[in-house]
């Protein structure tokens, strides 16, 4: 007997296509789309579509745009000769958040991963590559993740960058977090922390 | 500046009425859908939209169903003398894996919670009372959670089934989960398996 009606199996199915929705979430998740059956379904549908429909990448440096450009940049205060290159669109709005940069950014949307299957191609390292180019960029930040994949794609990026005459590649520091506890921190932390160490003042 | 587009901000909120998604997560599963732009919000939209259309409660026990009646209400197999009442419709599937239940359901969808405001007439209590009156049903069991909401739930249920004679009311067993160390048990769940210890073999 199979209890669960297929069109229900099938929303279950997709909504554990999410990343961090295994199985059991995506059930409960289905269910309370048919719990509130009368608004709901309705409303995420709608704003699926809507998102689809008119939500994209910025032509120029693939952040989230609703036309052709994103907010960053067309607007004009921005300094075009620095780029800043992140992994995903969340990473914008961190460093957004410092209000320490006035630049603009370049969101690969990923990584190099090659267990994956993504690679250069997948990331669109040619559209950036061709950028630099184009606009006669001064300093390209590499504000990829610290991890692995991370690493590994700032280092291809700053591989494919040494060509390019006049264009600094730097890279975010390592170090401790604000608010952290030099007790807490692990060795590759504070090994980074006293390799990277500045004067003092 | 705002960075984020209007119908992405509307996705998020959506997504965050799901129960367990906060702001944070709904923003992730957001920018899902956006980098899976050509496949991901269309099948997710008519999924939903299959589910609004096609899935609906049982006429007769609450549980989901694709047409009038659930699959077990239109078995002719199950004793329709004993009706076992839960919260939710994943009790009903946690019940049917124990492969020792062949009775019928009545799905609630929620638990008494005045806080919340859910008193007797949100949970259809009228309704499953009057299926026992007219059904002629032998035993109900009152399967809520044993947390509060689930025993106020219950003794609710059972002291408006009293009246009904020829109706044998009672509760799921309490006591230590199979598979269970003594020494981990929690003092309620010990006091409980004492008080309703069984005659050995």
């Amino acid at each position: 007997m199979n209890l669960i009606p297929a069109p229900l199996e099938r929303l279950t199915k997709e909504l554990s296509r999410f990343p961090g929705v295994g199985t059991k979430t995506a059930q409960r998740l289905a269910l309370y789309c048919l719990k509130n059956q009368a608004t709901f379904p309705d409303a995420l549908a709608s704003a699926l579509l809507a998102v689809k429909d008119t939500v994209g990448r910025c032509r120029v440096c693939g952040f989230i745009a609703e036309g052709d450009l994103c907010e960053i940049c067309r607007s004009p205060s921005r300094e075009t000769s620095v780029i800043c290159v992140v992994e995903q669109p969340l990473d914008v709005l961190a460093i957004e958040r410092s209000a320490e940069y006035h630049g603009t950014y370049h969101v690969l949307w990923g990584a190099l991963s090659p267990i994956d299957g993504i690679g250069p191609a997948e990331l669109g390292v040619e559209r950036l590559l061709e950028r630099v180019r184009r606009t006669g960029t001064a300093e390209v930040i590499l504000a990829t993740n610290p991890n692995v994949e991370g690493e590994a794609t700032a280092h291809y990026l700053a591989t494919a960058l040494a060509d390019q005459s006049g264009v600094t590649v730097s890279r975010l520091a390592y170090g401790l977090p604000a608010g952290a506890d030099v007790e807490y921190a692990d060795a590759l932390t504070v090994a980074r922390a006293l390799s990277g160490r500045r004067a003092y003042g």
